[in-house]
Protein backbone atom coordinates (compact mmCIF):
# COMPACT_ATOMS: atom_id res chain seq x y z
CA UNK A 1 0.00 0.00 0.00
CA UNK A 2 2.48 2.13 -0.47
CA UNK A 3 1.49 3.79 -2.87
CA UNK A 4 -1.56 5.67 -1.35
CA UNK A 5 -1.59 9.07 -0.72
CA UNK A 6 -4.16 8.84 2.30
CA UNK A 7 -6.43 11.96 2.97
CA UNK A 8 -4.69 14.04 5.33
CA UNK A 9 -0.76 13.05 4.08
CA UNK A 10 1.04 16.20 3.78
CA UNK A 11 4.16 14.50 2.19
CA UNK A 12 4.97 16.86 -0.93
CA UNK A 13 5.80 13.50 -3.23
CA UNK A 14 5.26 9.64 -2.63
CA UNK A 15 8.18 8.72 -0.38
CA UNK A 16 9.41 5.01 0.25
CA UNK A 17 10.38 3.81 3.96
CA UNK A 18 13.93 4.15 3.61
CA UNK A 19 14.58 7.39 1.53
CA UNK A 20 17.16 9.16 3.37
CA UNK A 21 15.66 10.33 7.18
CA UNK A 22 16.81 14.10 6.07
CA UNK A 23 14.93 14.59 2.33
CA UNK A 24 11.98 13.14 4.22
CA UNK A 25 11.99 15.70 6.35
CA UNK A 26 12.65 17.96 4.15
CA UNK A 27 9.67 16.98 1.26
CA UNK A 28 7.09 17.01 4.26
CA UNK A 29 4.85 20.04 4.69
CA UNK A 30 5.30 20.58 8.12
CA UNK A 31 9.04 20.39 8.44
CA UNK A 32 9.74 21.67 5.10
CA UNK A 33 8.40 25.59 6.38
CA UNK A 34 11.19 25.43 8.91
CA UNK A 35 14.82 27.33 8.20
CA UNK A 36 17.54 24.33 7.35
CA UNK A 37 18.80 24.06 10.59
CA UNK A 38 15.86 23.69 12.31
CA UNK A 39 14.91 20.96 10.15
CA UNK A 40 18.73 19.52 10.83
CA UNK A 41 17.92 20.03 14.39
CA UNK A 42 14.63 18.09 14.29
CA UNK A 43 16.25 15.44 11.97
CA UNK A 44 19.00 14.74 15.00
CA UNK A 45 16.12 14.34 17.88
CA UNK A 46 14.34 12.12 15.38
CA UNK A 47 13.99 8.66 16.85
CA UNK A 48 13.31 5.78 13.98
CA UNK A 49 11.33 3.09 16.20
CA UNK A 50 9.24 0.21 15.16
CA UNK A 51 6.42 -1.32 17.21
CA UNK A 52 4.32 -4.09 16.70
CA UNK A 53 0.48 -4.18 16.56
CA UNK A 54 -1.41 -3.88 19.12
CA UNK A 55 0.91 -0.93 20.81
CA UNK A 56 0.14 1.66 22.63
CA UNK A 57 1.67 4.67 21.77
CA UNK A 58 -0.52 7.35 23.94
CA UNK A 59 -3.51 6.96 26.17
CA UNK A 60 -5.92 10.41 25.55
CA UNK A 61 -5.17 12.64 28.47
CA UNK A 62 -1.94 11.72 28.65
CA UNK A 63 0.93 14.58 28.66
CA UNK A 64 2.34 15.57 25.61
CA UNK A 65 5.60 13.89 24.79
CA UNK A 66 6.62 12.92 21.75
CA UNK A 67 4.27 13.27 17.91
CA UNK A 68 5.21 10.96 15.09
CA UNK A 69 6.06 10.70 11.10
CA UNK A 70 4.81 7.26 9.47
CA UNK A 71 7.13 5.37 7.68
CA UNK A 72 5.30 2.08 7.48
CA UNK A 73 2.39 0.78 8.99
CA UNK A 74 -1.27 1.96 10.27
CA UNK A 75 -1.79 4.01 13.42
CA UNK A 76 -5.36 4.28 14.63
CA UNK A 77 -6.56 7.66 16.55
CA UNK A 78 -9.49 6.55 19.41
CA UNK A 79 -11.29 7.22 22.20
CA UNK A 80 -13.11 4.70 24.41
CA UNK A 81 -15.68 5.77 25.33
CA UNK A 82 -17.69 5.39 29.12
CA UNK A 83 -19.15 1.82 28.09
CA UNK A 84 -16.05 0.57 27.03
CA UNK A 85 -16.22 1.04 23.17
CA UNK A 86 -14.07 1.87 20.96
CA UNK A 87 -14.68 5.10 18.74
CA UNK A 88 -12.04 4.63 16.10
CA UNK A 89 -11.38 8.62 14.95
CA UNK A 90 -8.57 7.97 12.41
CA UNK A 91 -6.36 5.33 10.38
CA UNK A 92 -3.01 6.96 9.47
CA UNK A 93 -0.40 5.68 7.29
CA UNK A 94 2.93 6.41 5.42
CA UNK A 95 3.19 10.01 5.44
CA UNK A 96 0.91 11.06 8.51
CA UNK A 97 2.20 12.98 11.05
CA UNK A 98 0.16 12.54 14.08
CA UNK A 99 0.23 13.59 18.03
CA UNK A 100 1.53 16.77 16.80
CA UNK A 101 -1.82 18.79 18.07
CA UNK A 102 -1.67 18.40 21.35
CA UNK A 103 0.90 20.73 21.86
CA UNK A 104 -1.75 23.28 21.15
CA UNK A 105 -4.16 21.64 23.43
CA UNK A 106 -2.62 22.34 26.81
CA UNK A 107 0.22 19.76 25.71
CA UNK A 108 -2.77 16.72 26.30
CA UNK A 109 -3.24 14.13 23.89
CA UNK A 110 -7.17 14.39 23.53
CA UNK A 111 -7.40 10.70 21.50
CA UNK A 112 -5.14 8.00 22.04
CA UNK A 113 -2.89 6.18 19.90
CA UNK A 114 -1.83 2.66 18.89
CA UNK A 115 -0.69 0.43 16.40
CA UNK A 116 -3.32 -1.33 13.70
CA UNK A 117 -0.24 -2.65 11.73
CA UNK A 118 3.29 -3.57 12.65
CA UNK A 119 4.78 0.40 11.78
CA UNK A 120 8.06 2.18 11.69
CA UNK A 121 7.83 5.74 12.97
CA UNK A 122 10.06 8.80 13.12
CA UNK A 123 9.52 10.19 16.46
CA UNK A 124 10.09 13.76 17.85
CA UNK A 125 9.65 15.81 21.21
CA UNK A 126 6.44 17.45 21.22
CA UNK A 127 8.68 20.41 22.99
CA UNK A 128 10.83 21.28 19.94
CA UNK A 129 7.78 21.94 17.79
CA UNK A 130 6.12 23.95 20.32
CA UNK A 131 8.98 25.92 20.60
CA UNK A 132 9.42 26.45 16.54
CA UNK A 133 5.96 27.28 16.23
CA UNK A 134 6.70 29.94 19.46
CA UNK A 135 9.51 31.10 17.76
CA UNK A 136 9.18 30.82 14.27
CA UNK A 137 6.40 32.65 11.99
CA UNK A 138 6.33 30.22 9.08
CA UNK A 139 6.39 27.09 11.43
CA UNK A 140 3.46 28.50 12.56
CA UNK A 141 1.52 29.17 9.65
CA UNK A 142 2.60 25.95 8.15
CA UNK A 143 1.07 24.78 11.34
CA UNK A 144 -1.85 26.77 10.11
CA UNK A 145 -2.30 24.92 6.88
CA UNK A 146 -1.93 21.96 8.57
CA UNK A 147 -4.90 22.04 10.65
CA UNK A 148 -6.49 23.62 8.32
CA UNK A 149 -6.68 20.90 5.97
CA UNK A 150 -7.59 18.84 8.65
CA UNK A 151 -10.29 20.79 9.63
CA UNK A 152 -11.54 20.22 5.75
CA UNK A 153 -11.25 16.64 6.30
CA UNK A 154 -13.07 16.30 9.82
CA UNK A 155 -15.95 18.02 8.03
CA UNK A 156 -16.45 16.01 4.73
CA UNK A 157 -16.18 13.00 8.07
CA UNK A 158 -18.93 14.69 9.64
CA UNK A 159 -20.99 15.09 6.70
CA UNK A 160 -21.24 11.69 5.63
CA UNK A 161 -21.36 10.37 8.77
CA UNK A 162 -24.66 12.66 8.80
CA UNK A 163 -26.07 11.89 5.14
CA UNK A 164 -24.74 8.72 3.80
CA UNK A 165 -26.23 5.31 4.99
CA UNK A 166 -23.88 2.46 6.23
CA UNK A 167 -23.65 0.93 2.66
CA UNK A 168 -22.93 4.14 1.34
CA UNK A 169 -19.71 4.85 3.34
CA UNK A 170 -18.35 1.94 2.44
CA UNK A 171 -19.10 2.28 -1.05
CA UNK A 172 -17.07 5.68 -0.27
CA UNK A 173 -14.18 4.11 1.55
CA UNK A 174 -13.83 1.98 -1.66
CA UNK A 175 -13.96 4.74 -4.04
CA UNK A 176 -11.43 6.70 -2.16
CA UNK A 177 -9.18 3.83 -2.75
CA UNK A 178 -9.46 3.64 -6.29
CA UNK A 179 -6.74 4.73 -9.13
CA UNK A 180 -8.44 5.99 -11.77
CA UNK A 181 -5.78 5.20 -13.91
CA UNK A 182 -6.54 1.61 -13.44
CA UNK A 183 -8.32 -0.15 -16.24
CA UNK A 184 -11.77 -1.91 -15.26
CA UNK A 185 -12.77 -3.40 -13.75
CA UNK A 186 -10.98 -1.82 -10.98
CA UNK A 187 -8.97 -4.49 -8.36
CA UNK A 188 -8.29 -3.31 -4.66
CA UNK A 189 -7.15 -4.81 -1.33
CA UNK A 190 -8.42 -3.18 1.58
CA UNK A 191 -6.12 -2.24 3.73
CA UNK A 192 -6.99 -3.42 6.88
CA UNK A 193 -9.13 -5.64 9.04
CA UNK A 194 -12.72 -5.17 7.96
CA UNK A 195 -13.29 -4.86 12.03
CA UNK A 196 -11.11 -1.77 11.94
CA UNK A 197 -13.11 -0.42 8.52
CA UNK A 198 -16.43 -0.77 10.46
CA UNK A 199 -15.02 1.15 13.63
CA UNK A 200 -13.80 3.87 11.16
CA UNK A 201 -16.59 4.32 9.76
CA UNK A 202 -18.80 4.62 12.65
CA UNK A 203 -20.65 1.21 12.67
CA UNK A 204 -20.27 -2.30 14.53
CA UNK A 205 -19.16 -5.01 12.59
CA UNK A 206 -22.86 -6.76 12.25
CA UNK A 207 -23.96 -3.37 10.40
CA UNK A 208 -20.77 -3.78 8.37
CA UNK A 209 -21.87 -6.91 7.23
CA UNK A 210 -24.91 -6.17 6.19
CA UNK A 211 -24.33 -2.91 4.86
CA UNK A 212 -21.91 -4.48 2.83
CA UNK A 213 -23.92 -7.15 1.62
CA UNK A 214 -26.63 -4.58 0.52
CA UNK A 215 -23.90 -2.79 -1.51
CA UNK A 216 -22.71 -6.33 -3.34
CA UNK A 217 -26.48 -6.01 -4.88
CA UNK A 218 -26.72 -2.54 -5.31
CA UNK A 219 -23.55 -2.50 -7.10
CA UNK A 220 -22.36 -5.72 -8.62
CA UNK A 221 -18.90 -5.49 -6.53
CA UNK A 222 -17.63 -8.53 -5.60
CA UNK A 223 -15.79 -8.86 -1.86
CA UNK A 224 -13.50 -12.08 -1.11
CA UNK A 225 -11.84 -11.87 1.93
CA UNK A 226 -9.80 -8.22 1.58
CA UNK A 227 -9.77 -8.26 -2.07
CA UNK A 228 -12.53 -5.87 -4.23
CA UNK A 229 -13.31 -5.92 -7.38
CA UNK A 230 -15.89 -3.40 -9.05
CA UNK A 231 -16.84 -3.89 -12.42
CA UNK A 232 -18.70 -0.54 -12.84
CA UNK A 233 -16.76 1.87 -10.97
CA UNK A 234 -19.53 4.34 -12.28
CA UNK A 235 -22.40 2.49 -10.71
CA UNK A 236 -20.60 2.39 -7.49
CA UNK A 237 -20.26 6.24 -7.57
CA UNK A 238 -23.96 6.66 -8.47
CA UNK A 239 -24.61 5.05 -5.61
CA UNK A 240 -22.23 6.14 -3.21
CA UNK A 241 -21.94 9.81 -3.92
CA UNK A 242 -25.80 10.63 -4.44
CA UNK A 243 -26.08 12.14 -0.12
CA UNK A 244 -22.45 13.68 -0.48
CA UNK A 245 -22.08 17.24 -1.54
CA UNK A 246 -18.82 16.29 -3.60
CA UNK A 247 -18.96 14.23 -6.72
CA UNK A 248 -16.78 11.45 -7.63
CA UNK A 249 -13.93 11.99 -8.39
CA UNK A 250 -13.70 13.72 -4.82
CA UNK A 251 -11.74 16.71 -5.75
CA UNK A 252 -9.30 16.59 -2.53
CA UNK A 253 -7.73 13.14 -3.66
CA UNK A 254 -6.94 14.81 -7.85
CA UNK B 1 -30.52 33.11 24.80
CA UNK B 2 -27.76 35.48 25.35
CA UNK B 3 -26.49 33.48 28.02
CA UNK B 4 -25.23 30.74 26.46
CA UNK B 5 -21.92 30.28 25.66
CA UNK B 6 -21.53 27.47 22.87
CA UNK B 7 -19.37 25.12 22.14
CA UNK B 8 -16.35 27.00 20.08
CA UNK B 9 -17.74 30.91 21.07
CA UNK B 10 -14.29 32.65 21.79
CA UNK B 11 -15.43 35.35 23.64
CA UNK B 12 -13.60 36.11 26.89
CA UNK B 13 -16.62 36.65 28.99
CA UNK B 14 -20.48 36.79 27.48
CA UNK B 15 -21.55 39.92 25.68
CA UNK B 16 -24.60 41.77 25.04
CA UNK B 17 -25.25 43.00 21.58
CA UNK B 18 -25.03 46.53 22.89
CA UNK B 19 -21.33 46.63 23.80
CA UNK B 20 -19.16 49.01 22.33
CA UNK B 21 -18.24 47.52 19.44
CA UNK B 22 -14.43 47.83 19.90
CA UNK B 23 -14.42 46.80 23.22
CA UNK B 24 -16.15 43.79 21.79
CA UNK B 25 -13.67 43.13 19.88
CA UNK B 26 -10.92 43.34 22.04
CA UNK B 27 -12.30 40.68 24.61
CA UNK B 28 -12.89 38.64 21.42
CA UNK B 29 -9.76 35.62 21.53
CA UNK B 30 -9.27 36.13 17.84
CA UNK B 31 -8.90 40.09 18.21
CA UNK B 32 -7.35 40.27 21.46
CA UNK B 33 -4.09 38.91 19.90
CA UNK B 34 -3.52 42.21 17.46
CA UNK B 35 -1.93 44.78 18.62
CA UNK B 36 -4.03 47.93 19.49
CA UNK B 37 -3.60 49.45 15.96
CA UNK B 38 -5.11 46.42 14.32
CA UNK B 39 -7.70 45.80 16.19
CA UNK B 40 -9.09 49.63 15.75
CA UNK B 41 -8.68 48.88 11.58
CA UNK B 42 -10.73 46.07 12.25
CA UNK B 43 -13.24 48.28 14.15
CA UNK B 44 -12.74 51.21 11.54
CA UNK B 45 -14.03 48.50 8.72
CA UNK B 46 -16.50 46.22 10.44
CA UNK B 47 -19.83 46.76 9.11
CA UNK B 48 -23.19 46.00 11.41
CA UNK B 49 -25.32 43.88 9.15
CA UNK B 50 -29.34 42.68 9.75
CA UNK B 51 -29.93 39.63 7.81
CA UNK B 52 -33.68 37.88 7.94
CA UNK B 53 -34.42 34.01 8.52
CA UNK B 54 -33.17 32.39 5.42
CA UNK B 55 -30.82 34.93 3.59
CA UNK B 56 -27.99 32.88 2.31
CA UNK B 57 -24.39 35.03 3.22
CA UNK B 58 -22.39 32.89 0.44
CA UNK B 59 -22.27 29.54 -0.97
CA UNK B 60 -19.93 26.62 -0.86
CA UNK B 61 -17.10 27.37 -3.31
CA UNK B 62 -17.60 31.45 -3.40
CA UNK B 63 -14.84 33.46 -3.27
CA UNK B 64 -13.97 34.13 0.37
CA UNK B 65 -14.98 38.02 0.50
CA UNK B 66 -16.17 38.56 4.16
CA UNK B 67 -15.88 36.96 7.42
CA UNK B 68 -18.78 37.52 10.37
CA UNK B 69 -19.08 37.99 13.74
CA UNK B 70 -22.44 37.22 15.45
CA UNK B 71 -23.80 39.66 17.24
CA UNK B 72 -27.54 38.23 17.94
CA UNK B 73 -29.33 35.50 16.23
CA UNK B 74 -28.17 32.14 14.59
CA UNK B 75 -26.62 31.12 11.51
CA UNK B 76 -26.39 27.77 10.05
CA UNK B 77 -23.16 26.52 8.13
CA UNK B 78 -24.40 23.41 5.58
CA UNK B 79 -23.71 21.83 2.22
CA UNK B 80 -25.85 20.22 -0.06
CA UNK B 81 -25.68 16.83 -1.08
CA UNK B 82 -25.72 16.17 -5.08
CA UNK B 83 -29.61 14.31 -4.46
CA UNK B 84 -30.53 18.00 -2.99
CA UNK B 85 -30.70 16.95 0.92
CA UNK B 86 -29.27 19.99 3.49
CA UNK B 87 -26.16 18.60 5.87
CA UNK B 88 -26.01 21.07 8.25
CA UNK B 89 -22.44 21.15 9.54
CA UNK B 90 -22.89 23.47 12.38
CA UNK B 91 -25.11 26.21 14.29
CA UNK B 92 -23.39 29.33 15.29
CA UNK B 93 -24.86 31.88 17.98
CA UNK B 94 -23.79 35.29 19.30
CA UNK B 95 -20.07 35.62 19.62
CA UNK B 96 -19.34 33.19 17.32
CA UNK B 97 -16.63 33.92 14.33
CA UNK B 98 -17.23 31.86 11.01
CA UNK B 99 -16.31 32.41 6.94
CA UNK B 100 -12.70 33.14 8.50
CA UNK B 101 -10.84 29.16 7.78
CA UNK B 102 -12.06 30.37 4.29
CA UNK B 103 -8.89 32.63 4.20
CA UNK B 104 -6.60 29.27 4.80
CA UNK B 105 -8.23 27.44 2.09
CA UNK B 106 -7.48 29.08 -1.30
CA UNK B 107 -9.75 31.94 -0.20
CA UNK B 108 -12.85 29.55 -0.81
CA UNK B 109 -15.62 28.89 0.98
CA UNK B 110 -15.88 25.14 1.73
CA UNK B 111 -19.36 25.13 2.99
CA UNK B 112 -22.16 27.43 2.50
CA UNK B 113 -23.52 30.23 5.68
CA UNK B 114 -27.92 31.06 5.90
CA UNK B 115 -29.16 32.88 8.85
CA UNK B 116 -31.40 30.43 10.38
CA UNK B 117 -32.62 33.06 13.02
CA UNK B 118 -32.45 36.75 12.35
CA UNK B 119 -29.22 37.70 12.73
CA UNK B 120 -27.51 40.98 13.51
CA UNK B 121 -23.64 40.52 12.73
CA UNK B 122 -20.47 42.41 12.02
CA UNK B 123 -18.72 41.60 9.09
CA UNK B 124 -15.20 42.25 7.79
CA UNK B 125 -12.83 42.24 4.68
CA UNK B 126 -11.05 38.53 4.53
CA UNK B 127 -8.68 40.41 3.09
CA UNK B 128 -7.43 42.13 6.25
CA UNK B 129 -7.58 38.61 8.40
CA UNK B 130 -5.22 37.05 5.76
CA UNK B 131 -2.90 40.03 5.57
CA UNK B 132 -2.71 40.23 9.35
CA UNK B 133 -1.71 36.44 9.57
CA UNK B 134 0.62 37.07 6.52
CA UNK B 135 2.12 39.62 8.82
CA UNK B 136 1.75 39.14 12.70
CA UNK B 137 3.04 35.87 14.60
CA UNK B 138 0.67 36.86 17.23
CA UNK B 139 -1.94 37.13 14.92
CA UNK B 140 -1.29 33.37 13.33
CA UNK B 141 -1.04 31.96 16.95
CA UNK B 142 -4.15 32.97 17.97
CA UNK B 143 -5.71 31.96 14.59
CA UNK B 144 -3.95 28.60 15.06
CA UNK B 145 -5.60 28.14 18.96
CA UNK B 146 -8.83 29.18 17.47
CA UNK B 147 -8.57 26.43 14.97
CA UNK B 148 -7.31 23.52 17.26
CA UNK B 149 -10.72 24.32 19.33
CA UNK B 150 -12.46 23.99 16.12
CA UNK B 151 -10.83 20.62 15.58
CA UNK B 152 -11.24 19.36 19.11
CA UNK B 153 -14.74 20.05 18.50
CA UNK B 154 -15.45 18.12 15.20
CA UNK B 155 -13.47 15.38 16.50
CA UNK B 156 -15.77 15.17 19.44
CA UNK B 157 -18.96 15.21 16.89
CA UNK B 158 -17.13 12.43 14.94
CA UNK B 159 -17.24 10.41 17.90
CA UNK B 160 -21.12 11.21 18.58
CA UNK B 161 -22.18 10.61 15.20
CA UNK B 162 -19.95 7.37 15.23
CA UNK B 163 -21.30 6.21 18.75
CA UNK B 164 -24.27 7.22 20.04
CA UNK B 165 -27.55 6.41 18.36
CA UNK B 166 -30.24 8.64 17.78
CA UNK B 167 -31.90 9.20 21.29
CA UNK B 168 -28.14 9.69 23.22
CA UNK B 169 -27.49 12.51 20.62
CA UNK B 170 -30.72 14.69 21.43
CA UNK B 171 -30.29 13.71 24.92
CA UNK B 172 -26.62 14.66 24.78
CA UNK B 173 -27.55 18.14 22.56
CA UNK B 174 -29.91 18.60 25.83
CA UNK B 175 -27.41 18.16 28.36
CA UNK B 176 -24.98 20.42 26.87
CA UNK B 177 -27.85 23.59 27.29
CA UNK B 178 -28.35 22.95 30.79
CA UNK B 179 -27.09 25.54 32.96
CA UNK B 180 -25.88 23.47 35.81
CA UNK B 181 -26.58 26.09 38.26
CA UNK B 182 -30.14 25.65 37.86
CA UNK B 183 -32.21 24.08 40.44
CA UNK B 184 -34.31 20.91 39.58
CA UNK B 185 -36.41 20.15 37.66
CA UNK B 186 -33.91 21.68 35.00
CA UNK B 187 -36.04 23.61 32.29
CA UNK B 188 -34.94 25.16 29.34
CA UNK B 189 -36.34 26.27 25.87
CA UNK B 190 -34.68 24.25 22.82
CA UNK B 191 -33.21 27.29 20.74
CA UNK B 192 -34.17 26.83 17.10
CA UNK B 193 -36.44 24.98 15.15
CA UNK B 194 -36.68 20.92 15.57
CA UNK B 195 -35.95 20.68 12.12
CA UNK B 196 -32.61 21.86 12.29
CA UNK B 197 -31.77 20.29 15.24
CA UNK B 198 -32.52 17.25 13.45
CA UNK B 199 -30.37 18.33 10.81
CA UNK B 200 -27.43 19.28 13.00
CA UNK B 201 -28.05 16.23 14.78
CA UNK B 202 -27.40 14.18 11.18
CA UNK B 203 -30.90 12.69 11.68
CA UNK B 204 -34.43 13.02 9.43
CA UNK B 205 -37.34 14.85 10.87
CA UNK B 206 -38.84 11.11 11.00
CA UNK B 207 -36.29 9.84 12.79
CA UNK B 208 -35.77 12.81 15.27
CA UNK B 209 -39.37 12.01 15.87
CA UNK B 210 -39.29 8.75 16.87
CA UNK B 211 -35.70 8.85 19.17
CA UNK B 212 -37.28 11.82 20.62
CA UNK B 213 -39.92 9.30 21.68
CA UNK B 214 -37.91 7.33 23.00
CA UNK B 215 -35.85 9.53 24.45
CA UNK B 216 -38.88 10.57 26.59
CA UNK B 217 -39.65 6.94 27.92
CA UNK B 218 -35.96 6.41 28.87
CA UNK B 219 -35.57 9.45 30.66
CA UNK B 220 -38.80 10.55 31.88
CA UNK B 221 -38.34 14.52 30.57
CA UNK B 222 -41.42 16.07 28.82
CA UNK B 223 -41.19 17.78 25.98
CA UNK B 224 -43.77 20.65 24.91
CA UNK B 225 -43.28 22.70 21.93
CA UNK B 226 -39.88 23.96 22.43
CA UNK B 227 -40.12 23.62 26.32
CA UNK B 228 -38.14 20.78 27.34
CA UNK B 229 -38.49 19.77 31.02
CA UNK B 230 -35.53 17.63 33.02
CA UNK B 231 -36.56 15.82 36.31
CA UNK B 232 -33.66 13.62 36.54
CA UNK B 233 -30.63 15.07 35.07
CA UNK B 234 -28.58 12.55 36.29
CA UNK B 235 -31.01 9.72 34.50
CA UNK B 236 -30.95 11.62 31.49
CA UNK B 237 -26.60 11.69 31.69
CA UNK B 238 -26.54 8.01 32.69
CA UNK B 239 -28.56 7.27 29.54
CA UNK B 240 -26.76 9.50 27.02
CA UNK B 241 -22.96 9.34 28.26
CA UNK B 242 -22.50 5.72 28.16
CA UNK B 243 -21.11 5.63 24.33
CA UNK B 244 -19.19 9.01 25.07
CA UNK B 245 -15.98 9.40 25.70
CA UNK B 246 -16.39 12.23 28.55
CA UNK B 247 -18.43 12.24 31.32
CA UNK B 248 -21.17 14.36 32.02
CA UNK B 249 -20.99 17.72 32.77
CA UNK B 250 -18.71 18.14 29.56
CA UNK B 251 -15.10 19.20 30.05
CA UNK B 252 -15.05 21.53 27.36
CA UNK B 253 -18.22 23.35 28.52
CA UNK B 254 -17.44 23.96 32.38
Amino acid sequence: MATIAPHNSEMKKSFQPDDNQLSLLQRHSLFAAMPDNLVLNFNNAAQKVTRPKGSVLFLQDDPSEWFYLILSGWVKLFRETVDGSEAVLDMLTIGHVFGETAILDGNTHSVSGAVAEEAVMLRFPASMLRQAIAQHHDVALAMLASLSRQRKQQTQEIESLSMQNASQRIGCFMLRLCKLSDIAPYEMTLPYDKSLIAGRLGMQCETFSRALNKLRKETNITVKGAHVTIPDINRLAEYTCSCCSNEFPCKDLH
